[in-house]
């Protein structure tokens, strides 16, 4: 049986042998939920880059460009990290370089230690994740992003979601798996009410008042599309399962 | 308000400033647990100790020995890590080195990093441990063991009965801390139920089929001991409480 394992921050991944792994990256909010919400609108590719500065850099090579630090955009940068800026139709067809606080650093660490194979997941694409790791062959890691390298809830709130879903396919005897399934059990009624309680809710509830971003990455099935990364580049991976809106894409 | 904060494993403590916290060092199976049976059945000072050679190296020096690796007692040492091996009345007015796989490194750990105050928890020493943290001014740190760096179940879900206890005296706002109450809570009934499940208690199981550490280690107060770093040695402090066995020491 394939194994299944949690890692809840990207400082625990060297702890891990990812060779031959599937790894999946989970950053709710809000990196990995708006990736998603990117490839639904019609993105051609996305490209997680380390800094600001290399960012700026692929404007000059008709790339969009996205920049996020502690919660807030960058100036100077096409967008920023909100899911809502992510459905603007200018994106379909283009090219994004895309660097966040946490999402794009998880991405490239599991890279470098040799991961297989590296997928994005959000409750917004859960179903069709869901259905990929099932349809694969290879043992699982699901890599939380966190918040700059410490433990957080929403991150394994998603993590326990996955989990409790693949646990029929999967051997899953890790403790931090067992404990992320509990926690989504738990709150399975409301996760709204337990992401909210979290540190980085409290944090967006100052800066962005606005909108509406928690409530938007818990939303399940946006979309049947799972973003994988292919050489340096993330693109767009139908599954074929029934997840996601009727006519997206 | 002090601050409470938990840390789910000693590789994530570099990111946390221990400048003048209070540190509780928490190795529920079974190194702290081990401790408080230890200085509650009259040993003197334990020196915790990194590497089993160093460890031997106080034999010298008329100090009893104890080293554990791999959940297993090491040839040669007096003792090794289970808490009834720590009942024995010849530890009585004895100097102890000991050296384990997860504790002794924690607490070395949060030492060289600063922490202006180390003591040792465990469910054998919680009510007088809550009453010493109420008691003193500092913010806390529960610094879980872990295994291998890696997360546990056992050690979490103790920084969740603690921070539950704690939660009038100290402002909880990090999402490890929620996490570990939340796991307390939804397993207060039933606690060796939930750490039957870990992945240390299924190690012990195939190790160690005579005893039932994993049982003696849920059991509360049985001490009213709380043991604390000073200088290079563990010694035990006697809190103003009420926690503890009658007649204990």
């Amino acid at each position: 049986m394939k194994t299944l394992e949690t890692v809840y921050t990207p400082r625990l991944l060297p702890l891990y042998d990812l060779t031959g792994t599937c790894v999946v990256v989970i950053d709710i909010l809000r990196a990995t939920s708006s990736m998603c919400v990117a490839f639904d609108t019609g993105i051609e590719r996305i490209l997680p880059v380390s800094t600001p500065e290399e960012c700026a850099l692929f404007k000059d090579f008709d790339f969009l460009t996205a920049a996020e630090r502690n919660a807030e955009k960058l100036r100077g940068y096409d967008l920023g990290n909100s899911p809502f800026e992510f459905q603007n139709p200018l994106l379909k067809g283009r090219k994004l370089a895309f660097t966040t606080t946490n999402g794009t650093k998880a991405i490239k660490q599991a890279r470098q230690q040799g991961a297989a194979e590296i997928v994005i997941g959000s409750f917004l694409n859960i179903t069709a994740l869901q259905q990929h790791l099932q349809n694969q062959n290879r043992p699982v890691v699901l890599l939380c992003a966190g918040w700059k390298d410490k433990y957080n809830l929403e991150d394994t709130l998603f993590a326990g979601a996955l989990a409790y879903r693949l646990l029929e396919a999967f051997s899953t005897t890790d403790d931090a798996t067992l404990a992320a399934i509990d926690l989504y059990m738990q709150h399975s009624n409301d996760l709204e009410g337990l992401v909210r309680k979290s540190s980085h809710a409290q944090r967006f509830k100052l800066l962005h008042r606005g909108t509406d971003d928690v409530h938007f990455c818990l939303q399940q099935d946006y979309t049947a599309l799972v973003p994988k990364l292919e050489g340096e580049y993330l693109v767009a991976q139908r599954t074929q399962g029934e997840g996601g809106r009727a006519g997206s894409l």
